[in-house]
C-alpha cells in the first residue's frame, strides 16, 4: 500500500497522502444533500404511465379520467409538449441517428417506456391518477436479438435493425495469416444485460426562477452541462435559460452520464406551468426503465504461432443497444470502444473488427462503468488461457510473450492506438508474485471437496478520452476538455470550480490535494465546487475515468498560475524576485532564507484590504483560470481472483482478490483503493450475480432486488490493492484515470478462475454472469451453456 | 425627454433606447423572489430582545424563563457567541475605531439595540419567549447632542464624544479674506434624522450547507461581498465559507449598504446550531433600530464680494452619527463627504472645513442616499439666495457669477477636487428657461390667497467613488473597482456576472443594453446575474451611484473582449480578417458586404459543437473577463420646485417640479427618469415630511408610519426630467452615476421655494424638515425655528 500517515503529507507533498475523504462526514452523518433533500414543500410530483408491452403501435390514449382526479394539475402526452425529443449524434457515417421522444407517441419500443406524465400535488395522487390513464396499444412481436432485428426493425430509419455498423481496421492479410497459423481459435463470448443500480436512483426537481429567467433543474446526474444542452434543445430555449445542478449524487456508474427523458419532461412541465416539479425514480423504474449496458456477443477468430504468440485477431461484435440511442453519447459508444480497444496490452499481429449496435425492444444502453472493456478484457484473457492450454504453455508465460514490453513504448497497435508508457509486464509479474506470496497456489490445491481456481488477467484501459477519441468531436468540444477557476479569498482560502461532477469519487478531497501542493497550503483550505452549470461555462462532467485527470489537471494549471501571482506579490513584500519565492507550509518563503517569509493569508489580506500598498494594479484579484485537453492515456492493471466452487450445488464464491494497479501518480491512495475495491465488487457482480433477463414477450423479469442480485458485503472478498506508478507525461499531475479499472478486470479474472476451478472438465465457461446451473451443467454434462436471450 | 420608441434601438444602438425594464414583469406579477419568498419550511425564526433604554449598563440578563418556552431552540446572549463584533475602519488618523457588538453586553447605547436573540420554531414563539427574557439595565442619561457628548461619552475610546474630527483644507488666509469681504454671512443649517424606510425592511435566511462547507446567507442587502467579509470576520471563518446571496431586494437607499448585526447573529446561529434561521425585520424595528442618516448641523461663515462672488467659505460641520460606526463604511462617511464636497459647482475662493462625527445614544447612521450632499447643496444654495437678497442681485445671476464655467474644466477647487467637464452653467440656464416656459413665474404671482414660491438650485455630485476618494482604501480594494464576466452559451445567448447588487435600479435592463451593443445582439439575449458572492470573486455592491458606471463599465470591457473573439471566429468562417467584421443585428458581417455574414448563434454553435472545424484551440470558450476602476466623476443637475403655502394652516405642498440632469451618456431614459423622480420624491420627503424624533430620554417617537411620514403619491407633484449629456471620458460607456441626484437636489429646491413663498417675512427657514408649525411661526412671529433635538 502506498501512503503515509492519514492526513499528513509525505515529503511536503499532499499528493500521495491518504488524506481522509472530505465527503465522508456529511455522508455518514446523514447530512448530505441529495435531490430529495432539497425542500420544496409546494412542489408538484410526476408519475409516468409506462408502456406495458415491449413493442406496439399507440392507437389511442385516454387521459380524461386521470385529469378528473382531485389534486391533478395536468396529464401530459407527447402532443401536449409538441413532441420534443433527444437526438444523439456521433461523428461516424455508419451511424443511423434516431431520435428518442420524451414521451412515446406513435410507437412504444420497450416495456416501461414513458408514454404519459401525470403532474399532481403529491406522488400518491400522481400514481393513482396514472392508473386511470388508458393506453390503447396494438402489440407487435418484440425484437430481442440480432436475428429478430432485421425482420421487424425497431426504427424505420434502420431497416436491418442495425443503428451503427463499424467495420474497423480491416486487414486484407488477416485471413491469410490465420490460415497459416498453427492454432486458430474460433470462439463466442457473451455478457448479459446489467444496470448500474446506484444507491440513489434517478431524481430531479425542476423549477422556473423568474429573477434568473432560468429553469433550474436539480438533477442526480454525472453530466450537468450535457443535461443543460439536452433540456435547452428539447425545449427550444437558450442554454443560459437552463441551469442544471447536481447536489450530492448517490452513485452513477454511467447510468447518469446520459440524459433521462423523465428529467426533461419534468423540466418541460416546470417551464410550461411554472410550478416546481419533482420526480424520484423508484427501484422498479430504475431496474426496468432506466439505462442498461453490457449485453454483447463477440465472435472471434484468433490465430497463434507455436510459441503462443498472436498472429491475428478477427472480431465480430454485436451489442444489443436497446430501443434508442441515449443522449448525448449515442448507442455507438459500446461498439466503438469494443472494436477500438480489443487488443489491450497485447501485440495481436493483424487485426480486424466489425462492431454493430443492434436496436432491440429493451431499454436503451448507457456507457455503463467500463464500457465494453469488461467484455474485451474477458475475450482476450479467455483466448490466452485457451491457447495456453491448447499449446501447453504456462498461463503467465503466454502473457509475457504477447504483452507490449517496456522498450516498445510508445507502441502503436494495429488498432491505430498509440500506447504511452505503462507497467504492463511489471504489473503481471508483480501480480504473480503477490499471488504466490499469498499462498494462493497452495489454497488452490484444496483437498476439502471444494474446487478452487485462480484467474490471472492483465489489461490496460484508455482513460480520459481526448481529442482523437470516441468519435464525439461533433458533439461538443472535445471530450478531453475542461476548464477550472481557482479563486483565493481574503482569508487565503481557495475555492476551485470545475465542470466535473463527482458522485462518490472523492474529488473534493483529491482536487484539494492537487491545488494545495501548488499553493503551499493545507488541503482543508481548498474547497472544490462542481456539479453546477452556472459555475463554469462548460464541462463534460464525470465519466470515462476523466475527472481527476482533466478536471484536476485544469485545476492544477489554474493553481500554478495563481501560485505565480502569489510569488510575485510575496516577492514585492519580501523585496526579492518572484523566482526566489517558494510556497510551502502556508507561507511564501525566500528560498534558503526560511525566516524571510510571509503567510499566504497575509498576501491575500494585502491584496483584498491593502491593495493600495502594492505596485500591481487592483485588477489583479487572486483568481486564475486553467484548462486541460489531454489526448487520453492508458492505465493498466493485473487482477487475480481466487474462487471456490461447490461441486454439489454449483455455487461459486470469490474468496480472495488481488489487484496491481498503475494509474500513474496516485493522488490519494485511500481514494484509489476505494475506487478499485468498489469496481472489483461491481465486476464480481457482473461475473456471478447481476443480470436483467427478459421473457420471450420482452417483459422484464428482474424488477426488484429479489431478482436483480446486487451482491452484499458477504459476497465480496477482501481485495488487496498494490500500486505501481508510471507517471503520465500527458497530464499536469502525472495521473491517469482509474475509476473503471476494478470493474474492467474483475469479470475476466473471476471467469478465468472459474474455468481454472473446472480445469479437468471438457467445456469452458465463456459468458457472464455464470450461474450455479451453468457450473453444474459443465460439471455434469461437459457442455457449456448457450444463452438464448442475448443478441 | 430623450429616447425613441420603447423597445427598439435608435441608430442601431440599444444604449439610449427606453427599453422597458426587464425586472418589472416579475415585480408586477408578484413573481419576484424576496428573502421571505425562499421556502424553508423547517427554518427557525429569530426575535430580538432590545434595549428599552437609550443608555445604560447591563447588570444582568435572565434567559431561563425564555428557554423553557416550548419550541425555543436557544436564547442567545453575546457571551454565548463569544462577544463577536463588527469594526469599521477608515483611512484617517483622526478616526477613533469603535467596535459594534453583535449583541450588546456591558453597555446598551440606544433604545432598540439588540441584547438577546431568541431562536424558536416560529416567529410567534420567538416573540413570546423574548418577552420572558429580563434585562437588568442601570439606566444612564442619554447623549443626544454635541453638548452632551463630552460630558458622558458613548464610547470610552472617544472621551470627548467625537468619533472622527476632520480638520480639512485649513487656509491661513481665509479669516483675512472674510474680514475684507463686503458681505459675510454667518449661518446655521440643520437637517433632521431620517431613515430610508424601504418597502422591504431588512430580512435574512441563514443556513449551513454541508456539501459546500458554506454558510449561505440570503440577505436583503446592497453589498453581498461586504456582508460576506463582515460575517467571516465576526464568526472567525474563512470568506469562502460564507456565501451571501441577495435575491430580489425591495429597496435599500443606503440602509442596506452596511451590515446589520441581526443578520450576522442569524449567521452565527445557523453556523452554531446547523439549522436554517430566518429573521425578517418588522416596521417598528426598521424605524427605530435599523440605520439612520442626515442628522447634521452646519455653522458656516461665507464671504462675498460686492458682485456676489464668493471670497471664502468656512464650515464647521457636526454629524450626529449615532451610537456606532456602521460596518463597513464607518461613521466617517457623512462628515468626510460634507467637508470634501461642500463647494459643489461653485468657485468659493478660500475654503476651510472642520467636520466631526459625534456619537449619540441613537441608532448608527448609514450612507443614506445622497450622503451629506442634500445638506451641502442646501447650505450652498441657501447662502447664495441669502447673499443675492442682501446684495440685491438676481438669484440666477449670482449663480452664473459663481459657477465653474465650461472653459475652466478641468477645474481644481480649494477642496482639492478636480472636476471633469460637466454642463453646470448650461443646466442652470436650461432649468431657468424651462421654468419660464412652464409659466411658473405667472403661477408664483398667485392672487388666490395661497403663497407660492420657486426654488432654483444647481449642483454636482461625485459618483462612483474611485481610487482617490472616500478614505476607504484601507478597507477593501478601491471603491471604484469591480469585475465582470461575460459568457456566451451554445445558443448565442449571454450571461453577464457582476459584483453589483441592483435592488430597484434596473441593472438587468441597462447592463443588457450595454453588452448587447458590443455584441450586436438584442438585449433580451443578455442576462445579468448579480447579488451573489459566489458569482464573482469580489464586488463592492450597489451604492454611491456606482453600479452602472463601474459594474456596467466592467461588463462593457468584458463584452468588448468577447466581441473580439466573435470577430476572429467569424473572420475565419467568412475568410476575412477580424478587422473586416462588424457585429450588428445578430450577425457578424463583413463590412461593406452585407450578404457575407454568419449569425452569432451559428458562431456560438460552432465553438461549442464543432470546435474541431476551427483553427483556434478549444480552450477558447466564448467567455471574457473585464474590470473597471475609474477615479470617480461628477454628474450635475439643476432642480426647480414650485411650492404652495397655505398661510392659514402653514401647510406646504410641492405642486410642480423640474429637473435638468446631466449624467453623461444616458443608457436608458426610462430608468434614469425613474431614478430621478424617485429621488426627488425622497428629497421632498426629507424637506417636508420625514423625521425620526426622540424624547429627551432618548426614546424614539416615530415607530410607525403614523409618525414617520413617508409621502404618498398625492404629496408628490409631477416631475419633468430633461437631459443634458456630457459624455464622461473616464468611463467605458460615457455614463456617469446618477442614482442619488434626485434626492440631493430636492431638499434644497423645496427649502428655497418655501423661503421664496415667505419672501416678505423677516426670517428664513434654514432647516429640514419644515413643518407647518415652522411656517406659521415665521408668518406670525417673524422668527425662525430653533431645533432642540439635533446635535
Amino acid at each position: 500500500m502506498t501512503g503515509g500517515q492519514a492526513g499528513e503529507p509525505q515529503a511536503g507533498r499532499w499528493v500521495g497522502t491518504p488524506v481522509p475523504r472530505r465527503e465522508d462526514p456529511r455522508m455518514l452523518r446523514g447530512a448530505a444533500t441529495f435531490v430529495e433533500d432539497i425542500p420544496r414543500p409546494h412542489a408538484h410530483h410526476l408519475a409516468f404511465v409506462r408502456s406495458p408491452v415491449a413493442a406496439g403501435r399507440i392507437a389511442g390514449i385516454g387521459t380524461e379520467d386521470a385529469r378528473a382526479v382531485p389534486g391533478v394539475l395536468a396529464v401530459v402526452t407527447a402532443a401536449d409538449l409538441g413532441h420534443p425529443s433527444l437526438t444523439a449524434v456521433l461523428e461516424r457515417d455508419e451511424f443511423v441517428p434516431t431520435s428518442m421522444p420524451l414521451l412515446a407517441h406513435d410507437r412504444v419500443r420497450y416495456a416501461g417506456e414513458p408514454v404519459v406524465a401525470v403532474v399532481a400535488e403529491s406522488r400518491y395522487v400522481a400514481e393513482d391518477a396514472a392508473e386511470r390513464v388508458w393506453c390503447d396499444i396494438e402489440e407487435c412481436d418484440p425484437v430481442l436479438s440480432l436475428a429478430d432485428a432485421a425482420s421487424t426493425p425497431v426504427h424505420p430509419e434502420a431497416p436491418d435493425g442495425v443503428l451503427v455498423d463499424l467495420q474497423m481496421f480491416a486487414d486484407d492479410l488477416l485471413d491469410e495469416s490465420l490460415a497459416r497459423a498453427p492454432l486458430v481459435l474460433e470462439e463466442t463470448f457473451r455478457s448479459g444485460r446489467v444496470t448500474a443500480a446506484p444507491m440513489e436512483a434517478r431524481a430531479c426537481l425542476a423549477e422556473w426562477r423568474d429573477r434568473d429567467e432560468q429553469l433550474v433543474l436539480h438533477c442526480s446526474t454525472q453530466v450537468p452541462h450535457q443535461v443543460r444542452t439536452g433540456v435547452a434543445q428539447a425545449l427550444g430555449i437558450a442554454e443560459r435559460q437552463v441551469r442544471v445542478v447536481a447536489p450530492d449524487v448517490g452513485g452513477g456508474f454511467g447510468l447518469k452520464c446520459v440524459v433521462g427523458r423523465e428529467e426533461v419532461v419534468a423540466a418541460a412541465v416546470a417551464a410550461r406551468w411554472r410550478v416546481p416539479v419533482r420526480w424520484t425514480e423508484d427501484r422498479q423504474e430504475n431496474l426496468t426503465a432506466a439505462f442498461h449496458g453490457h449485453e454483447q456477443e463477440y465472435r472471434v477468430r484468433a490465430g497463434f504461432d507455436a510459441e503462443g504468440r498472436f498472429v491475428g485477431v478477427d472480431a465480430d461484435i454485436v451489442c444489443s443497444v436497446g430501443a434508442y440511442s441515449a443522449y448525448p453519447f449515442s448507442c455507438g459508444v459500446e461498439p466503438l470502444m469494443a472494436a477500438t480497444e480489443l487488443p489491450g496490452v497485447y501485440k495481436v499481429g493483424r487485426y480486424a473488427a466489425r462492431a454493430r449496435g443492434v436496436a432491440t425492444n429493451k431499454p436503451p444502453t448507457a456507457p455503463y462503468r467500463g464500457v465494453s472493456r469488461p467484455q474485451i478484457v474477458l475475450v482476450m484473457e479467455r483466448l490466452l488461457d485457451k491457447a495456453a492450454r491448447r499449446l501447453g504453455i504456462d498461463r503467465v508465460e503466454i502473457r509475457r510473450r504477447n504483452t507490449i514490453a517496456p522498450h516498445e513504448f510508445p507502441y502503436t497497435g494495429p488498432n491505430g492506438i498509440t500506447y504511452e508508457p505503462g507497467s504492463y509486464l511489471e504489473a503481471l509479474e508483480r501480480c504473480v508474485r503477490e499471488v504466490t506470496d499469498a499462498g494462493w497456489w497452495e489454497r488452490r490445491a484444496g483437498g476439502d471437496g471444494l474446487r478452487r481456481g485462480i484467474g490471472l488477467v492483465n489489461f490496460s484501459e484508455r482513460t480520459a478520452y481526448g481529442t482523437a477519441t470516441m468519435g464525439l468531436r461533433r458533439m461538443q468540444m472535445t471530450p478531453g476538455f475542461d476548464v477550472s477557476h481557482v479563486r483565493m479569498d481574503a482569508s487565503g482560502d481557495v475555492v476551485v470550480t470545475s465542470g466535473t461532477c463527482g458522485h462518490g469519487q472523492g474529488h473534493e478531497t483529491t482536487f484539494a490535494q492537487i491545488v494545495a501542493d501548488r499553493l503551499g497550503i493545507r488541503p482543508e483550505r481548498v474547497k472544490l465546487r462542481q456539479g453546477d452549470t452556472d459555475l463554469v461555462s462548460f464541462g463534460w462532467g464525470t465519466w470515462g475515468s476523466r475527472s481527476l485527470v482533466i478536471g484536476g489537471g485544469a485545476a492544477a494549471v489554474a493553481a500554478r498560475t495563481l501560485a505565480g501571482r502569489l510569488k510575485a506579490i510575496a516577492g514585492e513584500l519580501l523585496e526579492v524576485g518572484p523566482g526566489d519565492i517558494e510556497l510551502a507550509d502556508g507561507y511564501a518563503r525566500v528560498r534558503g532564507v526560511p525566516e524571510a517569509r510571509v503567510a499566504v493569508e497575509e498576501i491575500a489580506a494585502t491584496v483584498h484590504f491593502r491593495s493600495h500598498t502594492l505596485s500591481r494594479h487592483h485588477d489583479q484579484l487572486l483568481e486564475a483560470r486553467g484548462a486541460a485537453d489531454p489526448p487520453g492515456m492508458f492505465s493498466n492493471a493485473a487482477h487475480a481472483a481466487l474462487v471456490e466452487v461447490d461441486p454439489g450445488t454449483g455455487d461459486a464464491r470469490v474468496v480472495d482478490y488481488l489487484v496491481v494497479e498503475d494509474c500513474g501518480v496516485v493522488v490519494n491512495p485511500t481514494v484509489v483503493d476505494g475506487q478499485v475495491r468498489g469496481g472489483v465488487a461491481q465486476g464480481i457482480a457482473a461475473a456471478l450475480y447481476e443480470e436483467l433477463t427478459y421473457s420471450p414477450e420482452g417483459q422484464p423479469l428482474a424488477g426488484t432486488f429479489m431478482d436483480y442480485l446486487v451482491p452484499t458485503a458477504s459476497e465480496i472478498p477482501p481485495v488487496a490493492v498494490h500500486h505501481l506508478q508510471t507517471p503520465c507525461e500527458l497530464t499536469e499531475t502525472g495521473a491517469k484515470g482509474m475509476g473503471e479499472g476494478g470493474t474492467i478486470g474483475a469479470p475476466a479474472a473471476v471467469l478465468a478462475a472459474l474455468n481454472d476451478a473446472l480445469r479437468d472438465c471438457e467445456a469452458d465457461l465463456d459468458h457472464i454472469p455464470v450461474r450455479p446451473a451453468d457450473i453444474l451443467r459443465v460439471l455434469t454434462t461437459g457442455t457449456r451453456t448457450e444463452r438464448e436471450d442475448t443478441a
